[in-house]
């Protein structure tokens, strides 16, 4: 109940947390937007730093509680922010809230990750409780056009960008492919479920194994958003983590899609980019087209 | 100079052996054609067992080597078979023959495999060596159509294939993708320059640290050719070892591209899917419309 706090002017905000340090930042912002922010935690996944601010624990699958508790602080906006491990149905601790609506979610669980969530976020609307983006809330976490740091992309970057925003582009239908690495007019990785972090692990590894050959650093990260991907469920994100695991890849740099990318701590990312030699830029959405 | 040997009586025929059991089966399919071959063996890449036919070993790079070999022995069609790390052109021990083709050389290393490949073939063929397919010499090590064991995919499964057949096919004009794990109509991996080997063990990382979860056997391995791919010059192949880490990855089977796909030792492979209670089964082409 305390942390920083301004006058609450703004309705109160729920704020769903998935793991890492974007929930804090985005009640931060909220409340300094003049937002009450109520955190909500998942046990098992999200951080007890929560506990900074008003909030409630609950386990994957108990529906019934998140709405007692929004519903007895008269909430109805939510966030959902913050990585999240995707749950198997049968994992569930379904309470009577989530009983009674288990045939939809069940059927759910037969999509892909965006039409999970999509799924889950209608049945979260059809109790009332709108769910807007993180990037409404909290806009100065959104990634901005240009380098973040000391170094920009160069001719040769730019063209990888581009064959890495249009192949992301093209694997956006299929639910899939938030990153890539690209490098010299090759494709050296695409993610799927492993995530960023690993992907990046994985050039590295490539490096070390001499499974990719290179003199010295190569390759760009590219970060997007899928074509269709409803952002107020599930937007990529970036770090000082993703820088860390660029250097050890020994790529040139990282560059994500502005206003569709959150940044968790900006101006560490840009000072450890310029301390790894790397650059960190975003691309306008127009980028695809070169 | 040993090994099954039929009376030679169609032209001699150049193995240009990458890594691996490919070579061998080739020149042993090609010997029973009635064709003698002679292997080129690549130094740190070809395994020595090439040593039992007639066989030269060069450098990466000994461009002018390969042709004098060739040219000695009147021999005007290649076969090159099996996996080979993409070297880099600084890495090549260049001879006076690649000098001459240097600049065209140097430039051929900026693009993707297959337009590397490429290059790599219009030189060979301007030396008046033809480039054949092993498929072409060695028909009988392509995948067939249905499944190579007692197992077959489910329909749930065949959705799955005809998922990832659909995504590789929108990602091949990246010269990227020759593989992906599907599951459930989601997309786990993708392949890029990691290799199939790396991407199975991959998403049996994800199931082993609960990334992944699932109740038992999930997911199928879709391997398939690029389009545009040159299959004379790289042709996706699976094998034993294929079987062994979608078992570990704990998939329900894996579907391969008929026609399109080498693979090696295949009575073993039924074998080995039988025993982990897989399927493997080749796909033909229309599959992608299902």
């Amino acid at each position: 109940m305390n942390g920083p706090r301004a006058a609450a002017s703004g309705p109160p905000l729920a704020i769903l947390c998935g793991a890492g340090a974007f929930p804090l930042e985005v009640a931060r912002e909220a409340r300094e937007a003049g937002r009450e922010p109520f955190l909500v935690g998942v046990v098992g996944a999200t951080d007890s730093a929560i506990e900074a601010y008003p909030h409630v624990w609950v386990r994957m699958g108990e529906v019934g509680k998140l709405f007692s508790a929004l519903r007895a602080r008269a909430i109805a906006e939510m966030v959902i922010i913050g990585a999240m491990a995707r749950p198997e149905f049968a994992d569930l601790r379904l309470d009577w809230g989530a009983v009674k609506r288990a045939a939809g979610l069940a059927q759910l669980f037969r999509r892909g990750d965006n039409g999970l969530l999509a799924g889950l976020a209608a049945i979260i609307e059809r109790e009332g409780i709108r769910i807007v983006g993180a990037h409404d809330v909290a806009p100065r976490l959104l990634a901005p056009v240009g380098p973040f740091g000391a170094r920009a992309p160069s001719p040769e970057d730019e063209t990888d960008i581009a064959l890495g925003v249009r192949m992301l582009d093209a694997l956006s239908s299929f639910d899939a492919g938030q990153g890539a690495v690209v490098a010299a007019g090759r494709v050296l990785a695409i993610e799927a479920a492993e995530g960023t972090d690993a992907m990046l692990a994985r050039v590295a590894g490539m490096r070390a194994n001499g499974r990719l050959r290179f003199a010295g650093p190569a390759g760009v990260l590219v970060k997007a958003s899928k074509r269709g991907q409803d952002l107020r469920l599930d937007m990529p994100a970036i770090g000082p983590k993703t820088i860390e695991g660029a250097a050890r890849a020994q790529l040139r740099g990282a560059a994500v899609a502005a206003g569709r990318v959150l940044v968790v701590d900006r101006e560490r990312m840009a000072r450890d980019a310029d301390t790894a030699s790397l650059f960190v830029a975003g691309f306008a959405p127009s980028v695809a087209a070169g």
